[in-house]
């Protein structure tokens, strides 16, 4: 259950862009948080943490931008076009990133990678629909 | 789709508690991050805003409460107890001023208020739930 | 006192670009975000709350992709500079759009927008100058 | 220069306690946010990083919080005490056990835990100051 759909529905600032598309994007964003921060945790556990570096490096780095993009997303207020596209546009590229790092553990067999890749890759193409909706609105 | 219950089974450090409690204190912190934040805007979306400057104020508190502690939760890594015990008494704290504010607008017809009410309530519960966990850990 | 600068000298980790530009930007983006912080509430105060409604909306944004971007800066391991460019780039963008409109109420005698606006245009030179580094540096 | 101290001397909602004191916490809890940030990264570049698990965690612990109550602290409008109390508490503990955990790295030759422990013990004075004041307010 959440909250992003029945929220919105009854917000009087109706959302600049497609609902859906936009709920989307934002339980993707929150969603996407939850994995990488659950998944840089899951690496400091493995034996060859010395190897997930990179991994747990961009698994914060997803996980903040993330956030704040969903957060972004969340208000329909005063909503600014330019600076929406900048946030999607930073959130898609640190998830492209994560999720191919992700990928890469993930084909070694680290099974909590495996998911968040997954939480990665819905989050970057949630996040690309909008984005292709968003940059189509008045600057 | 939500990714805490799948990456938590795969993490080599097993949980200090019961997996279900902990994963749904999660999720519903996280759920309830968002709800608090989409409602804050949704408040300045009303007329009558004067009227909602409390809650607000106080979503913006339980958004932020809501996603440190859905942060910790999420790590399983070297558990601290009493740190976990007095994260989740603060968002217990903060849900439960939160969600009286909300059912307060809810009751005079808001309905993005009654949403994040439900929100804050199922944070405070499934948080209360882990926090009798958590207490009976160790110190 | 800050710390940026202490911690970042005994990092092993050398920084990608130079350090007293890096540490500018990184202190420029948490001091944002608490000014934001303060001020969207502080708009909330205001009897013409009403006039406020873009500015803190705007505040909100900013606060919350300072502090991503604060965060991502504050990581030297394993940096990764096309993410980075994405962040500073919708660091710039929001302070840019944030300051204008703080800069519209501070000549309307709003003295903590006038202050807000003092963190805004910072926090985007500081960034700029840091991302005309970081776009430097080989994808 | 930080913005925390003007804000609030312009903010039309006056502070429920001593400004100084308030001002002082905030900035603490922003600064120690900070710090904990860059520490944990620091301890990924470690050779040693098996040993440093611990402190990683802590650190994104003390981070989240810190920065939900800096965030709660600068918000002065419609102050609810009980909450901000819960916090507090929860912020005295996490910088406490950091700072202890940072400590033990410090006295082995870690200099940027040695930098993070300063940050702790001042957010941690800087809130028990803060609290003794908020919990002398009527509920």
């Amino acid at each position: 259950m959440t909250y992003a759909a029945p929220i919105s529905q009854a917000d009087l600032s109706k959302p600049a862009v497609d609902r859906n598309v936009l709920v989307a994007a934002i339980q993707a964003c929150f969603d996407c948080a939850q994995a990488c921060t659950a998944d840089a945790d899951a690496d400091l556990a493995e034996p060859q943490v010395q190897t997930m570096i990179r991994c747990i490096r961009l698994c914060r780095d997803c996980a903040d931008v993330c956030l704040a993009t969903g957060a972004m997303l969340s208000r329909q207020t005063a909503f600014d076009p330019a600076t929406a596209r900048a946030a999607l546009q930073a959130c898609v590229q640190i998830c492209k990133v994560c999720g191919d790092e992700c990928e890469h553990h993930a084909q070694l067999g680290f099974v909590h990678c495996q998911t968040c890749m997954v939480a990665n890759r819905r989050c970057e193409q949630a996040c690309n629909a909008l984005l292709s909706l968003v940059a189509a609105l008045p600057a």
